[in-house]
């Protein structure tokens, strides 16, 4: 697997460095289509990126040290979420499942067959601490059987996270994630330029249609240090969020 | 004003060429920003594209006869729609406006000063013939006092004109436009591979948010020989819509 030069030398700018840092370093990264679509539908993946950017997801991972996915990732992709470009680089998995619906589909996920296989780390999931406290017994049980761990955390009234509680309490385990969606995490998140230290956005020419899973933030969302790169297919723009 | 040498080489084989054509060639373009909006709001006007961009979008007026806008853009934007890449090229502004809306905004637009002043044409306005037949005489009479010229076309039973027909009836006058949108025309013609010659669309990096007015077509659109070009601030992505 290759990255394309000037690409690798653009990107470069937007890696996670070996800074100290209070808390890890956060990638966003999704990819869409030109109407902003990052599936045709809820609940199904369809693809966007074509090899040259894939290549790029894969870089990517291979310089986090871990993947940051919604729990709707993962009950609809039951996503692999491994690193392809390097050998010698394993990337955790982490889910933000405030329920733990985890829970039902781990055991025949594609996650526990690489831990199993020994080709991927134990995942991290981030649980709500109601749910957690709940379950306490049956949830330490599970994780006793199934090579998981649950990282509980506290929600407000709504039952969400506080992000930056999130990768605080993620920088104990990895010092920089990527965080690849889906469309709820990444709505939030381009609205958080205290927490996002870079963008990165591929776009396929394709319009996934009124339909499709749409990414717009709630409110207006400037950026600065923009870069651009275009392969043969898709283009990629790499940025910081303003404040 | 300059146009990039990389664009215009990538942009040449997207131009009208001299065919001789049933009907005149379509370009369809527009500028949106990352989560495809052309608007952070519906009737306002929002920047978007930058300089290097404006000038590929004057550049564009200078080589096609006509420019075609929905009525709201006119109504909203006051636009000039003049072509400020070479000297000695007008462009015909055209305007969709089943119900002939633009009669009571044109006596103090900037299309009317531009044809008083010299620098512009006669602008062509589009309009449903049940709404020309009910009025003929007042605008027949508004055509004599004002520099523009009605052309009356069938409308469907939801008071909206058939994107062909409008073609075919511009062709009589210009061998070759420009559709600038808005949105409802913009999401209507991404479903026309059979009217649309070519596409071309600037993208901002930037976030407009859900409440900005979208470009989503209602089904999912395909493209072909698609090709794309960077500057320091916008990308330009030119296609052409797939059967």
């Amino acid at each position: 697997m290759e990255l394309n030069d000037d690409l690798r030398e653009i990107i470069s700018e937007f890696l996670p460095r070996n800074d100290e840092n209070s808390r890890c370093h956060v990638t966003l990264t999704y990819a869409q289509s030109l109407d902003a679509k990052i599936a045709a539908k809820k609940d199904t993946r369809t693809p966007i990126s074509h090899q040259e950017t894939k290549n790029m997801t894969h870089f990517l991972r291979s310089t986090h040290s871990g993947i940051v996915v919604g729990v709707s990732t993962f009950l609809v992709d039951n996503p692999s979420l491994l690193n392809k470009f390097s050998d010698n680089h394993k990337i955790t998995p982490i889910i933000i499942d405030p329920l733990f619906k985890t829970k039902s589909k781990y055991p025949t996920s594609q996650l526990l067959e690489n831990v199993r296989s020994g080709v991927g780390l134990r995942p991290l999931v981030v649980v709500s601490t109601d749910v957690y406290n709940s379950q306490k017994q049956e949830l330490d049980s599970f994780c006793e059987n199934f090579p998981l761990k649950v990282l509980p955390l506290d929600t407000d009234a709504s039952g969400r996270f506080d992000w930056c509680d999130v990768f605080i309490k993620l920088t104990k385990y990895v010092d920089s994630v990527m965080v690849e969606g889906g469309a709820n995490v990444i709505n939030e998140l381009l609205l958080r330029p205290d927490l996002v230290d870079s963008l990165i956005v591929t776009i396929g020419a394709v319009y996934l249609g009124v339909d499709g899973v749409s990414v717009e933030p709630k409110l207006v969302s400037q950026l600065t240090n923009v870069k651009w790169w275009h392969g043969d297919y898709d283009t990629v723009m790499m940025a910081n969020l303003k404040y």
